[in-house]
Formats: structure tokens, sequence, C-alpha cells
């Protein structure tokens, strides 16, 4: 096959941004990942011709904020329209929540969010790569177990195939980290 | 929550690449992803301390293997041991398969291999971020479908919680992008 983006599966996530006004904006990705883990950063990928692109170049956060299959269908269309033309947050009904570290907002149907400051951007070809550093992190105390640790399968997450464009869920537990070496 | 690596599901993969000499590695990673739509890039972050890191940043080259839960043993071994100690394809029977157009193998029992050349390091803290341009890719037959497409389901993909370290399979199909503006 030739040069495409085959990386799979690839999570789905939802980031909010700011104008200088304060004016909140959000943006569907799957080209995101957690990129160092001491200290945590995370990388998003943004075309320059998004509306969010601007807002984080001039702004220098962002939040990345986890959605649920709840919201599948107001995820889609944070993707597909653009933040210069209509208001996201109103449009969807998702419902801004004000962020701790950070301008712009969490999204309070999603159980995580990770406060971002940007550190580094690479542009290459089609997108510029923001390195987020992790400030802080909102968890939902209903995504955790009676021990206080995040429940996986509660977080209802989206993953996404980059060959057809469709959306799937998370499936069964097959194994932890480590597994191999148990006797 | 403390700063931490919350960006979830991970996607898992095997990265393999060669000494000098020719002699392959494989390491298996979860902080990886699609990073430039146009041409394609990806991002893989590798510790300083891995073997894997030495080999591709002296050779600058390297292949995404996309491991399926049929290898998950497999994969999580090749992510625990050291290619400094251990020749990890012959304690895993995984077998090397010449690459079209990079010296480091393919990895036959994987669907989908991403052939990639190093064009950006970016070090941050505990993590060297690779970044390398999609040369080719190499699919299973086995995984298309009778239009000559890539049948998701087929490809057994394994995703990653990192808040628990457990690998999970891919559920059920949610959606295709763009279903939210269809009336």
């Amino acid at each position: 096959m030739k040069p495409s983006n085959a990386l799979y599966p690839a999570p789905v996530v939802l980031v909010t941004s700011v104008d200088e006004g304060g004016k909140p904006n959000i943006i569907t990705l799957a080209w995101a990942a957690n990129i160092v883990s001491v200290p945590p950063h995370v990388g998003i990928s943004v075309g320059p011709q998004r509306y969010s692109n601007g807002l984080i170049h001039r702004t220098g956060e962002f939040v990345v904020n986890m959605p649920t299959s709840d919201i599948l269908k107001e995820t889609d269309y944070c993707g597909i329209v653009s933040g210069r033309k209509v208001d996201k947050f109103k449009d969807t009904k998702l419902s801004p929540v004000k962020a701790t570290k950070v301008k712009p907002p969490l999204i309070k149907q999603c159980p995580v969010s990770i406060e971002c400051k940007v550190k580094n951007i690479i542009n290459i070809g089609s997108h510029d790569l923001f390195i987020g550093e992790v400030v802080t992190i909102e968890v939902d105390q209903e995504v955790l177990d009676q021990r206080k640790n995040i429940d996986f399968k509660k977080l209802k997450a989206i993953t996404y195939s980059p060959f057809t464009g469709d959306y799937y869920s998370v499936g069964e537990k097959l194994g932890q980290i480590g597994f191999s070496m148990k006797k």
C-alpha cells in the first residue's frame, strides 16, 4: 500500500481552546498521544487551516477532554464543523466548566480532562504537532472504583479506525502488562 | 489528579529496528500515533535507556508493526525484556520478513507494517520522540475484504489503558465519521 495513516486504533479526544477574549471552541482529534512519561506530556496534531490551530498558537494552552460513547454524536459533530462559523458548545449542549490551571474550559460530559500548556510546536506537512506539558488532570468521581482508582470500562472510551473512518468502543480485557513473565 | 499519562485508549505497536550489522530487535510501545496526514508521518516515543533508542538513533529507520490479540503474550514480552540481553525474535518465535524500503524487518505475524525513515527527534524529559516519514505500508491479503479494503475487525487490534496497564480488544462499531450531519 502507498504511504497513509495506518497506525491504529487511534484515540478520539475533544480539545478545548479559547480566543483572546476567552470564548471557547472544541475540536475533535484522532492524531493524539501520550508522548513523555516524566514529566507527562501529550501531543496533538492540528491542521493550520483549523480554527483551533490559531487559538492554541496564540494562547499557548489547551485541554484534552476524553469523550464517552454517550456523546459520540456531539464528538463527531465537533470534528466536522468549524468554530469560525458556529458555537459548538451551544450547538451540542456540551457544558463548559472552569479549568484549574489554564483558560480553556473542561467539558463536563467528559470523565477525564487533561490540562496542558504548550511547550513545543513542530510543523510538518499538513499538520502542526503541539506538544503540551500536562499541568493537572481532572477526573469525575463517578469513574473511580472503591479504591479511588480509575475503572477503565466506566470511561466508555471511543477508538477510531484511520482506514475506514469508523468509531469503535473498547472491548474486553485481554491481560495486564507483565502477564507474559508470570509462571 | 496530579499530572500523569491519561490520554486513552493507547494503541499497542511492535517497533522493529536493526543494529549496524543488521541484527534486528523488537520493542513494544504504547506512546505512538499518526501525527501528519500529508505526507504521512508517525511519532513513537522511546526512553533513552532502551536498547531500541540507540538503534533508531544510529540507523535512522524503524518499522511500526501492528500486533493482533493472537500474539498478545509475545507483544507483552517484547515490552518487558531488553534486546541487550535476549534475541526477542528467537524467544518469541515471531518471524522477521525483509522490508521493502528500510533495513529493519517486518514481523510476519503482524497484518500491517509501516516502514519509516526518521525525520526529526525531539527529546523531552524521559523520552525521545522519533518522528518518522512513512515510506511504504505492507498489508496482509488476509485482512482485506472483497473490495480490497482493510476489514478493521480482522486486524484484532490491541489497545491499552495507561491507568491500569491492561490490554483490551477493540469492541463494536459505533458509527462512521460524519454520521452526526446526516438527516
